[in-house]
């Protein structure tokens, strides 16, 4: 069997497979200390018996094979996971191969291979929730270079409408500070669920995600954006962002077919865990 | 022997080498009709005994080897090179493999190899110049998915003290539209080289550069990003670029010692011929 783990800022998944697609259990655990929440990690996969484990993990997470610091989640602000040994601490309690990527990264290669890029070559996954974020395969490989991207902190135009200062502790109104789900709530102080029929407040946020599909498009030419995260439970973003993508690219590059190009993702937000299991089973394949 | 095709728009260069590296013979061609131009590519070729030609050319071109305008120059403005059979008219005189790439590809590649980023495993390679573009490596792989990045079309946020409105046909002000050197001249009414002293002009255009690199840096995680092209003959632009970009980074991610990330290039005008020439020779050896 195999593992996967989706390790969230606010919650865990913890899932298990056989054939790598088809989850047979799951459980959900709040991300409180990695102690106590790895004791439950831990408590779930006994169950099972496991030959490799994949995780995806939330960031920034060291993704470098020949540092000393692989394996761990690096820098964050949230408390008690500041350099964290998250694949020592699975190894300690299991003796098996562990495939170790961002969450983003995970839901990429999830839909890269079954989901909503599975006949494409190239692929975006960006989340639009609680942060921004995204993860790109190009030819079945999982884009990283020095480290990890870290596309939600990109520069957008601010709309000249738009007052608000921006959310992000490190750069104030980049992407992630104007258009994630805290930002919108913070800009109007309301929760965004309530904004439903505002359509300004979704104009908006289409022309921040578009212009950022915009550079990514620029920068990395792949065959498909796949938008997913809670922000985008809004269907009518998709149409707008679009709209807006096509207004900012004004022909100057061919791209596919927009319906086809920026999408819902398709595996219901299983593409992190089956992202996990794929990157788990590569590395059996592997070794 | 094997042979090299810079194909820029205003200048061809061709060349050939023996071991890959070492440039035998080279000839520059103005760039004309494509019949006029290609005639002394060939009577250049025609010295030599060939056996594989790398060409890196001016763009947008058709990368995707399943498309019936693979190897050809696409919707280019400029006038006669409209959907131009490049890889066919080469055919035509020479049944030898023909590599194919982006000038800016071609550069990155030749750099990658052999040049400043010869010791890490993923670079950018920008020019600024007539125009600007970029061009990825990622663990020895040319960065490309449905087609070649544009990177030098990315959005920057316009500098508050800067009223000029960019050239760019197509986005008006996004980068090349601001920071090129037409863009330059036409901001200024005069020859870039005539500002070298004024010290405001060079802080502008390294503010976009910066705000560029920064987004390249979030969305690729490349371990080295090497600016060449005209524009950066103002040496102190590194210092500035780094300067600026250390300032919106807000220590927000690490990157390699900005010295070393943010570099010249280390081949001389050369990048390009000699990325063509290792990517024939990777075809032949291939074959």
């Amino acid at each position: 069997m195999i593992g996967a783990i989706e390790a969230g800022g606010t919650k865990f998944v913890c899932a298990v497979t056989e054939d790598g697609e088809k989850i047979l259990d799951k459980v959900m655990i709040a991300t409180t200390t990695p102690a106590e929440t790895l004791q439950k990690v831990v408590a779930f996969f006994d169950c099972f018996s496991i030959h490799a484990i994949g995780i995806g993990s939330f960031g920034p997470i060291d993704v470098n094979k020949d540092s000393p610091h692989y394996g761990y989640i690096t820098s964050t602000p949230k408390v008690g996971w500041d350099y964290f040994n998250f694949i020592g601490s699975i190894r300690e309690k299991y003796k098996v191969h562990v495939a170790w990527t961002t969450d983003v990264n995970a839901s990429a290669y999830g839909e890269y291979h079954k989901g909503a890029a599975r006949d494409v070559s190239s692929c975006l996954y960006l989340t639009v929730g609680t942060g921004i974020g995204g993860g790109a395969i190009i030819n079945g490989n999982i884009l990283e270079g020095f480290s990890h991207p870290e596309m939600g902190h990109i520069l957008v135009r601010k709309n000249k409408q738009d007052l608000f200062k921006g959310i992000c502790p490190y750069h104030e109104d980049c992407l992630e500070g104007l258009a994630s789900g805290p930002a919108i709530e913070a800009r109007y102080g309301v929760t965004a669920t309530t904004l439903y029929n505002r359509k300004d407040v979704w104009e908006l946020i289409a022309d921040y995600l578009a212009q950022a599909i915009f550079t990514y498009t620029l920068a990395l030419r792949v065959e498909k954006v796949i938008i997913g995260g809670g922000v985008m439970n809004h269907t009518n973003l998709y149409i707008m962002i679009r709209q807006k993508f096509k207004q900012l690219m004004n022909d100057y590059i061919s791209t596919p077919n927009l319906e086809e190009y920026i999408v819902a993702p398709a595996l219901n937000d299983e593409q992190a865990l089956i992202g996990c299991f794929l990157l788990a089973q590569d590395l059996l394949n592997k070794n």
